[in-house]
């Protein structure tokens, strides 16, 4: 048999797809599963979107532009401009989601062996994203004890080596729903000017914060590092629109857009009947967001009440995104995921989480650990905590 | 500042969009251009794909499965199954266009330095996965004396070393319009067999054949080597959908695909609309097809014909897909194509046509041939190619 490629078989499968198999045991037995494990919103797509859409006037679908539709990046232009954050079209390149923008990036950037710093825990795919591109990931560790703040800037520069190639954050975090201060992301800006690093910064969950005195600081403001940033962003949670695979990689630094671009061309264009779908997204009423956001902010204040209910639960109120990480009192959150799916149910009921050890890269960090997606309704939220109460009464009775 | 990746500086740029400045140049000059140098069919999507859009019943766009939907899956199966070709939907994962297909390929066979042997001239973007996956590749010169046939198979295999892991086939063409006969694919399977390599095969211009006793042989259909054969096809062209992005990879090798879906899954999933329009595009009545083909049968022998009017032209009928290569009596096809957009015209009109050089791997190859792609209705295809002949009558005596 010819062989698989070492970076293939090293990449980590999915830690969620591998309780799949137990989800579907315990709904073959016919319980009800809460799904806290994932990040598909159950919001409605703009109702603009959607018409759009239904309104398409093509009879061919062609190829757009590989760095999308110029109308799309001047309007996308415009949305982040009224925001107050710096960028203009000519620094947008459109991207088949914001998977794609982050890939890109890499690929743009890293040779096989170089190294991207990234506080964990962190969003899983980045691990396969530096996979494919043959870049290695450095994992400095934030702690669930702070909420997951930046770790000191000590502690992120002691692992610079002349590998480094850039520094990797997701703001505001999945998993952590940590949001960086601006004096954080301005402390990662003097490291990276004095290393002569990148700064990539995924903000594909910008929009979702929680608090009243909390503003989201874009990397496309800090203003005197503005050739080693990168921004990446994506339509799927912003307008609940996973599907379309649209997102952007943004920057000023022209080397990048060029070799960024070179990638683009290659793939060829990114989807064009989502693209004007998502042209026309950006006309959403801010009435839209105004109801996402106390939607979103109403579960997460319910889902940490009820787990701050629960004996022995660890956790801190997120700040933005629909996610938090849950410190359990178990030793083995994988073991413990399954087992609620293949053995225990509450009337029927029963829970999947995501263990957290999937969003670490150290090996042994985050055992006990969950990761929760606020994504149910609030009513649901509420059964899914209770089933997990009982669960663990039971689970550590045994 | 700080630095680009060795794979993005060395990456080539796409050869014909460094004309592209010339072509706006003349077009400001209000200049007709002929776009003899592109692959976007000028053909309609069918009907059923544009309802099928119109018609979307979503209220969220969500992600699709990461392998794309079962029913999509499924239904694809059976339009191969249609056509005799081996497939299940079991050995089917949907991806983002023919594209995507290729990089995952590569990236689940190869780690850097690994070679991929292809015939040339071959699909210039073939360079760029294999670069974003630091691949080496390896070409085996086709010649244009023998419409560039499959070279002798003693030569592709003097190319294979310990490195090699792959030989990848367009089958049919781009940019040769080469139909590979049963006899070539089976020469290629013994080869693979005998070295343990994969055979990788671009069908995507599968349907377009133009040749009454013509039929296209899959490599799905080598029973004896399913294990390392590896199909990539696309909607792009068989439906005139190039902007959907939906292709599919295909194989038999549970390694392989297992591997695949670790890099779908981190790219999350395939367009979820534009998967529903080729779910339906699959009910297409054959008679669309029928005209469609008839159509570019008639646009080929129509060009052919006509290039074949001029002195000094050398091209062989392409037996499949829209493109062939024309030798012409020039020195470089580099200069007289920018000479064409920015100082010719005859009454107001040029032609724009892709330089055959970027095609070809090998430095100095196809210096003095173009790739013509015939996707201009016949009317246009004559005007163009009259352009091109008293073009050159000029060129020739500067
Ligand atoms: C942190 C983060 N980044 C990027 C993505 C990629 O999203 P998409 O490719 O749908 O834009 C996700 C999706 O869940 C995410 O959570
Ligand atoms: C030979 C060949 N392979 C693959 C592709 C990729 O097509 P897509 O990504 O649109 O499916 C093309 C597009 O022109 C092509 O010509």
């Amino acid at each position: 048999m010819p062989t698989i490629s070492l970076k293939g078989r090293n990449m980590p499968e999915s830690p969620i797809r591998k309780l799949a198999p137990f989800a579907d045991i315990a709904k073959q037995k016919g319980h009800k599963v809460y799904h806290l494990n994932i990040g598909q919103p159950d919001i409605k797509t703009p109702e603009v979107a959607i018409e759009a859409v239904k309104n398409i006037d093509l009879t061919i679908i062609e190829y757009s532009p590989s760095a999308g539709y110029e109308s799309y990046r001047t309007k996308l232009a415009r949305f982040y401009q009224r925001q107050n954050v710096n960028v203009n079209s000519e620094d947008i390149i459109i991207t088949t989601g914001g998977s794609e923008a982050l890939l890109f990036a890499l690929a743009t950037i890293t040779d096989p062996g170089d190294e991207i710093i990234i506080p964990e825990p962190f969003y899983a795919n980045y691990h396969a994203f530096a996979s494919s591109t043959s870049a290695t990931v450095i994992p400095v560790i934030s702690s669930i004890d702070d909420g997951f703040a930046l770790p000191s800037i000590e502690d992120v520069e002691k692992l610079i080596t002349s590998k480094t190639k850039a520094i990797l954050i997701c703001n505001p975090g999945n998993p952590t729903g940590y949001l960086y201060t601006e004096a954080e992301i301005k402390q990662l800006a003097s490291l990276i000017k004095k290393h002569d690093l990148y700064l990539i910064a995924d903000e594909v969950y910008r929009e979702f914060l929680y608090d009243k005195d909390d503003v989201h600081y874009s990397v496309m403001n800090l203003e005197d590092v503005q050739q080693n940033v990168i921004m990446v962003d994506s339509v799927s949670k912003r307008y609940s629109m996973c599907g379309a695979r649209i997102g952007c990689l943004v920057t000023k630094n022209k080397n990048v857009l060029a070799t960024v671009m070179k990638f683009a061309q290659a793939r060829l264009s990114p989807p064009t009947i989502e693209q004007i779908a998502c042209e026309a997204a950006i006309d959403t009423p801010q009435i839209y967001f105004d109801e996402v956001i106390s939607e979103y902010k109403s579960r997460r204040d319910t889902l940490i009440t009820e787990l701050n209910k629960i004996e022995g639960v660890i956790v801190t109120k997120p700040k933005g995104a629909f996610y938090c990480i849950a410190q359990l009192p178990i030793d083995d959150a994988d073991k413990f995921a399954q087992w609620l799916l293949e053995s225990y149910d509450l009337n029927g009921e029963t829970v999947m989480v995501a263990p957290a050890a999937g969003f670490y890269s150290t090996p042994g960090m985050g055992l006990n650990q969950v990761r929760i997606a606020y994504v149910l309704n609030k009513q649901d939220l509420i059964s899914a905590v209770n089933v997990l109460k009982e669960a663990l009464l039971v689970y550590n009775k045994k």
